[in-house]
């Protein structure tokens, strides 16, 4: 496609532009049962009221039980149709809104089918975009394990012996993630006053951070004990969000040996609700961090662009309004891609499915300013962070917004881009039979 | 109920008495959809075809949406009625099953309800009994922990700081939780040599192992954010199964730092068929390991009966068909209770759903013979262990099929039991897209 021009009004510098045609689930005063739509400038198309106006009439080998997905609760059902039916409908669709499209009377010249279907974003409300049966959260930011690293050990052993060998990983909690614009309680637990205390202590976390991640969403799985080849398992992937993966530092510490994290990680992730499907992505695929082991033959990838030069900030905004930047980084920082992350996930059998939902972990640069977690920016709490002359933060204040942004191309007719991923902190709960 | 005579032959022995009237998932030549059923003696009462044959027509306030609930392919909606309903069903059942039952035309005098709804055991398929959103694994064996402390580090700082704080856990793969019968294949993946080998090595896992556990099925969840107190918490249990979670010893060792254990986990946990449900258990109650930290009030039991008195055994058989037990233990031996795992889950705000299974933990006693694990018995795969005069063990090799039973109660007539929890070890996959 020569040109993203469109008869729609596609303000510059929108991530939804005509390159990128997201996916995510919608209602609205006229069709409050959740259903498909898609984002394109400031507007959505309701898939469910576009199909209902015969909107799909015109794209061939496309049977109405494709069409029926669109009306269903979450994009599991479209999402297993397959890549090659998320292709052809994206590139209908991205032809439907062209300039000169080669369909005009499916919307461009149909005003009943634009007012039925065709809304303003701030008009509609969004929910998850799936059904998120398992959540699994990877390690793959080198920069940010190597921070880490050196906060609780020392340089020169801060990654672990198996860092380059495999993509290390958690099993977290899908019931715990949340739409962007979801409020987070301050999780209540246990940690320790300081390293030395003799006793736990008990009350809202006090090192409450956020973890800037990609997360890739599942469109096909497998069985148990099937491993899937790394070479095809971009196959699997539906799309990417951006994924805030909220951390109580303070619960982590005192809780993770010998099992790992869990209550430091279960209280809240928050996704973004349109989801970047693989082929729009595929324009800017990059190689990520070099890694100089050889890898088992199961983590060979052919295909050494394997993850995607895309812009990614988070922002803070305080109670008072004020709002400053607290990152700026790039999704090239990750020495794992997905495809990597999904073979060594079934490696041992493990059965993927779809809605699935993989983080790709921290994704931090290696200079100040580019980090992913407040845990960098601020030596593990040890210095507070001037984020601004008037904000400094060590950790997470009461009412603080935190949003994630990331959008991959420098022309600005062309982004493709998440939208936000944002969620305000409230304070923590205080269960009436909870004596404190 | 003063005794448990039935005018249905239960043999004595049978874990399926009146007293306990487990429930499940079957389908049949009849009746292939999967739908609910409960065990008893050696037959089962399959609940869609009793309900048509107006079975429950007598149990009044029960209306047509409760037994609707009999006919869906897992019992997670007939769980999410709640625990009166549940009391209500197994109550009415006991009694229609009764010598001198109070409902004679429901089934004992009726034979074509009984063609129709009354099959024997053997002549049923069973399935998963609900549809697991969420897996949990604890660590509240303190002697199985106390043991593994002794392995990897040493008797005075076996057990970690946090252990008597809190019940440790990490969320597990629910996507793997398969039923007893199903073959377990030997997962692939990478591990050390030894210690302090330099490189990886990759392939079938070397050092494979069970875990003897028992699991808890929730019958009701929580909002995010909103803790559930650590005395309401058995409210949210619908019943309880044996659990067999498969471990990977030499890839867990590998892998697991520092965000805990994965592949070594993912590749299979088999649960036993039938949920016994709480009510069935209340009677074998019995207060667990003693815990003399002070814990945090949102973790203080009132009820310290909190665990049960249930027989636990493991039975090792070979390809050569010879059966050896190879640990006789009881669920007593548990530090923390499922309503304390449950308050802990939760205090930080995680949603718990219908469906989601609690794994307690490793179940193993203080002696010899009494251990819930491989890497027990042979002191981390140092000694090996010597089952029988013809069979030793480090680990597991693959034919080897390990069969979990356990019950409450010691007169035979009254036995309260969840039947066998099973599988067998397959060779490892060999994908053929990979190079070895």
């Amino acid at each position: 496609m020569a040109t993203h021009d469109s008869w729609l009004d596609i303000p510059k510098g929108s991530h939804f532009s005509r390159a990128n045609i997201p996916f995510g689930i919608i209602s609205t005063s006229s069709s409050i049962e959740k259903h498909a739509a898609i984002a394109i400038g400031d507007h959505v198309l309701d898939l469910h009221e576009f199909s209902r106006h015969q909107g799909f009439m015109e794209l061939q080998d496309f049977p109405a039980t494709h069409i029926a997905t669109f009306s269903k609760p979450s994009l599991n059902d479209f999402a297993a149709l397959g890549q090659d039916v998320h292709t052809k409908v994206r590139r209908f669709l991205q032809d439907v809104f062209a300039k000169e499209t080669s369909f005009p009377g499916v919307l461009r010249d149909n005003i009943e089918t634009q007012r039925a279907s065709l809304f303003r974003r701030d008009q509609v409300t969004l929910h998850l975009p799936m059904k998120i049966g398992g959540y699994t959260d990877f390690f793959a930011g080198k920069n940010h394990a190597y921070n880490c690293g050196c906060i609780f050990r020392d340089p020169t052993k801060a990654l672990q012996p198996n860092y380059f060998h495999l993509p290390v990983a958690y099993n977290s909690r899908a019931s715990s993630v949340v739409l962007s614009g979801t409020g987070i309680h301050r999780p209540l637990g246990q940690f320790l006053e300081n390293p030395s205390a003799a006793e736990s202590s008990f009350g809202p976390c006090r090192r409450l951070d956020i973890e800037l991640e990609l997360g890739a969403l599942l469109c096909k799985g497998n069985q148990l004990g099937e491993p899937i080849d790394v070479n095809e398992a971009e196959k699997h992937i539906f799309g990417l969000v951006l994924l805030n993966d909220w951390s109580a530092r303070d619960i982590q510490a005192w809780e993770a040996v010998p099992l790992g994290p869990f209550n430091a990680k279960t209280f809240a992730t928050t996704i973004s609700p349109w989801v970047v499907l693989k082929d729009a992505l595929d324009m800017f695929r990059t190689p990520g961090i070099l890694n100089e082991t050889k890898l088992h033959p199961y983590l060979q990838e052919a295909r050494k662009e394997n993850v995607y030069d895309m812009n990614l900030e988070v922002e803070l905004t305080t109670t008072d309004g004020e709002s400053v930047t607290l990152s700026r980084t790039n999704g090239r920082n990750l020495v794992y891609s997905f495809a990597q992350m999904i073979a060594h996930h079934t490696i041992g059998g493990c059965p993927l499915e779809v809605g699935d939902l993989i983080g790709s972990g921290t994704i931090s640069g290696a200079e100040p300013g580019t980090l992913g977690s407040l845990l960098e920016a601020s030596h593990g709490g040890k210095r507070s962070y001037d984020v601004s002359p008037t904000i400094k933060r060590t950790f997470l204040e009461d009412g603080d917004r935190v949003t994630i942004r990331g959008w991959c191309g420098g022309d600005y007719s062309e982004l493709v881009g998440f939208g936000e991923c944002s969620g305000t902190i409230l304070p923590a709960p205080k269960p009436s039979w909870l004596e404190t």
